[in-house]
């Protein structure tokens, strides 16, 4: 088992917990070699009950037995104070204000929530792809006042936005700048939560359409890929990858699959002449994130694993593999309007979410941006 | 009921009568207003039995009475030579032969089998597209030792294909040339015919790959949209686009859908400024194939169905509209790296296949083309 | 066209009008030969809005023209004045009071609701089994203070009790008392409203249970089934088959079908030796109820389907026969345990619902139980 | 890591290793404590190639390393000498030939096929159930001539069959003999094979019927529950629980599942009165059988796991439970027609074929049917 800085077990909460998201952190959580669940927080209407009690239990494996019993608390810092850490798996229409007041008590938050993606102080981290975005933390803290001393935000990204970073940050570190950018997605129904896509609305059919989901990808992919620049007063800024300006242009699908998001990438490169399909399927299996090389422990060996099948990958077939904490990619090729066409698969519910934001978490505590005492 | 030129019923055979798309011609067929169903051909396993007995039937209306007890006859051209008209369904590995045969007997054949869509003598017919590329025919019977009087072949489209080349044109017609097309299609599985995918590759899953697929799209969408050129000797030939060259990438998956391909189109057009999203809408709404004004009966009062709703088309909701002859389009908007994405839903069965041969076989009858005494 | 007595056009209204019931009771009342749609109530969310601005349409037919700009009015007698008979789509929890004020405002209302099919003044008709059942009316309305002149509730079955009740029904009149019936159902999602079976919980799975539906086929099939008995002092009783007494056992399931309630059903007759699968298939056939003979509009040419074929009847090819106006039956077969085993196949949203309701309302016309002036 | 009585590596073959059920084997025996895959069996069209070339590989996890390069060999029982355990996965048109030849070279074949389960020297053994039929081995191997001395064909049941007798053996062993069982199958697609069921039969569908399968769960039931009876002649004879009649019914339906047959069952005790729900509840979470008492390493801890939600087991949720080796019941209560009535789910891939081929032979093992040298 790998070990953290200290050698400590830490202490997390999670809020959120009886929801879908709560749900896959608290499987993820109760096996995690570094953190123990200590508090979990959910709406007033379930607290103070018995987790089992509380939750609709929507996991294949069964609760784990840590939190079978654990009572319930009401989503206010002053339950969760002995956390170093806390996971975020709230709805958006409650996460502003409650990760605003636990960020506020000093807290340390790793929100799946998207309310703060946008903020200008706060990092939007894939933790395969840039993880340097941490640096942002301490500017982030110190406009709070009184400044900040443990307590910040960082959140992670849209499910379908982190599956196909993964590879744009492969393929524009081996060949530089990427030019334009066109994604297709397949969804799972999973990324809509529960009870999420009614079935009757998609047995037997394509939804086309998944409410401010292409801006999301089309504004994330910017924050994620681009880097952060010093100004003259030594603030830091997002910069957007406005020093090479990258088109993206997202259509959004849903689809009666369960798990994992499917998504046809087309890239036009800056470089000229382009990588060939071979030289790009090189890239992306050479691909090592920091994360990685660090130490992570949830991290999986393949960030990036390359079928060589006509065929694959395929969301049935793949989606689990390495916990789904890695992403497929399949069928490089050709464009013959870009330059290169692939697929994607990402586990919308592993990687895509909750799974990013425990990396996350890792790659605060091993950098020491997390202080555990 | 409309009447045909002479006002007579027009015999028809079908060949390949028990496959899925030989089912699908017989349902149509059976309520058409000029033609009547014949002669049904089909392998040597079936011929000799009443329809009935041959058929593993898989329609939802159940066999039409005028075929029921038909004999079903082998695929010979002496069993069909009362028949204006031969609709194949035959599969790819079989039509070369047949359909050969079958012209050699000076039979005009319809057929939905791919093998002949390249010959350059052949045309290849989306109804509500390119029916003048019909003028290719009397070259067709000329090549023919000796010349051929009726007998020539016209193929329609791959399903796919079909589809999205019936908004191309509109638009094209509308605004000028199409520079690049991306498309990203979702395919129902009625696409692979019977038994076509197994269950276990598709429930639960997507296909990010269909054989051969992409290459038809890419290259059926230059023979189609392109014009035809006439030579010094006389001699026509299809211009696959080239006075405007066009580029197609395609990338085709499998979903979990019965009929209906669905597909994300992004264009770029040679023209600059492009059209506006609301100048697209209203080409699309505008358009009016030459099969609609000369009155085939067959043909969809609206070519294409422009959608306003954010989330349609969807194929459970719109694939039957108008008995799935036309297609709809949806979402029409811009796109930030080519100028205008939008959403095509063509019902594969339908328009994509049968229909149109029935259609293509129309516009023939009132165009001469066809001999009918 | 079929006419009616009078040969008149009769207004009616439709209660729960933009629902999913609502939905399906306009689609065929646009229709209608008899019936015009007068009147559509929903909440008072809705009240104000033209038709198309309220509901959330999902049929594959576009919404009829006649209703599209009609305004919704709240569910209250005053706006309904004018129909001669009232069409109720609502939910339980509004139906109670709803229903009971219409019927005090002395309207016919025709429910699909379960709230008062327990109620012993009130009739649960299967149009296809019971109807003789109407003639509790006069008791209904006698009770009502002062009494009711036309005023009255019809309720039909449960949509899985609907489909088995037929043949059920079919065989007693044929063999004499059923003694015992098991029936094991696979219910499709549309059986659970809008937006009804999250498909999380439904795509590659089945749900062994559905609320309540187990104890109300047990329930309805008794009053349905059985007789009306009269008492000494003239009152009328539905008898609950109590003369002949009547085991029910259901095992209800959801299965990921969108249409089309499909059921097991193994059967033992009171009369020794029970009849041959044969004689089964025969009145199965011959059964004709007197809402055929007396020349409903809505009836089906089949009450009942008997498929030969091993494999038949299946939602998906058989669902929509007719219209789903019949049921379908098939694998008649000897049961080792019960007498004799089959398959039945019912459109939960046609005959299970509002096609029932409005073949109760044909036969109250022709029956002089709905007074059209 | 369970040791084998002679705490060695025991090397086993596989027939029909690139199917399905061979697929599973590998999985399965590939992490197994005492078995070492030797030897890989196939067609003549296999033969020669790795493995990794011959197989479409179909599950999730992917294709082991100790079986990826090795060399697949005819079905030809001179490559499988050095096996003490054969698996047979074959197809039912391979095995009678096959799987006899591989006995008479004095191999122990364990065979999921149903060619010799109504053999009556052949025992057909649920290895939760009636493993105590191996005691018919010798009168087996006595048979042939020269009698042999180690070779023999054991089979396992039927998918569906397996997970329903185990509850049944269960409370035949806590309240005497069943005299009567119905029992409706909804039954998942990979139970089909590959390619299996064909997705236009099955997406958006049920099929109520599955050919020869209700014959199968009618017959097998019998040999498994009933006993063996020695003969006057010290022939011992299936009795197929002739001294207590038992009368099944089943009723088979494929379902859109992709893994785990769901059946609902009702019984009826011999016994009067029956045993109550809560018995029967406490009867099956106590069941033990041999296979557990005696160290099979790949039995499950909970023979049957009982559900109390009232929407338990569902396939989705419960079929990986203790990696599909136990089966799950839910919903036990009474049943109005006979006793008792409850749910089954079992995985039809794991304890309704492999699983239980494997524990068969880890059986044989522990109780020294298999001579391991």
């Amino acid at each position: 088992m790998s070990k953290n800085p200290d050698g400590k077990q830490i202490k997390v909460g999670i809020l959120g917990a009886t929801g879908t998201v709560g749900q896959r952190f608290i499987t993820l959580l109760a096996e995690h070699p570094w953190f123990t669940i200590h508090a979990l927080g959910a709406s007033s209407r379930s607290a103070g009950k018995p987790y089992v009690q509380a939750v609709n239990w929507k996991q294949t494996m069964p609760i784990p037995s840590i939190v079978r019993e654990m009572i319930v608390q009401e989503c206010r810092p002053q339950h969760f104070v002995d956390c170093a850490i806390i996971f975020s798996g709230l709805d958006a229409d409650a996460a502003s204000e409650i990760e605003s007041a636990f960020r506020s008590s000093d807290l340390a938050v790793f929100s799946n929530a998207k309310n703060y993606r946008r903020d200008p102080s706060v990092p939007l981290i894939v933790p395969l792809v840039n993880d340097s975005h941490l640096s942002i933390i301490p500017q982030q803290q110190a406009l709070h006042d009184p400044p900040l001393k443990k307590g910040f935000i960082v959140t992670n990204a849209n499910c379908s936005t982190t599956g196909y970073v993964i590879p744009l940050r492969a393929l524009e570190k081996a060949f530089g700048p990427i030019e334009s950018c066109l994604v297709t997605t397949m969804q799972a129904i999973s990324g809509a939560g529960y009870p999420g896509v009614p079935s009757l609305d998609i047995i037997d059919n394509i939804v086309p359409y998944i409410g401010g989901e292409e801006e999301k990808m089309e504004w994330e992919t910017l924050k994620i890929l681009g880097g952060i620049t010093d100004g003259d007063d030594g603030r830091k800024t997002f910069d957007m990858h406005a020093r090479h300006p990258l088109r993206v242009s997202a259509s959004c699908n849903r689809v009666p699959v369960i798990d994992g998001h499917t998504m046809c990438v087309s890239v036009r490169f800056q470089r000229r002449p382009p990588p060939s399909p071979q030289q790009v399927r090189e890239a992306l299996v050479a691909y090592t994130p920091e994360a990685q090389s660090i130490g992570c422990p949830s991290v999986p060996v393949h960030a990036i694993f390359v079928h060589e099948e006509p065929d694959r990958p395929q969301p049935r077939l793949d989606r689990y593999y390495q916990d789904g904490a890695g992403v497929s990619v399949g069928r490089v090729r050709q464009c013959p309007v870009l330059d290169i066409k692939f697929v994607v698969l990402a586990n919308n519910v592993s990687i895509g979410a909750a799974t990013s934001s425990i990396i996350n978490a890792e790659l605060a505590v091993l950098k020491g941006v997390v202080k555990v005492e």
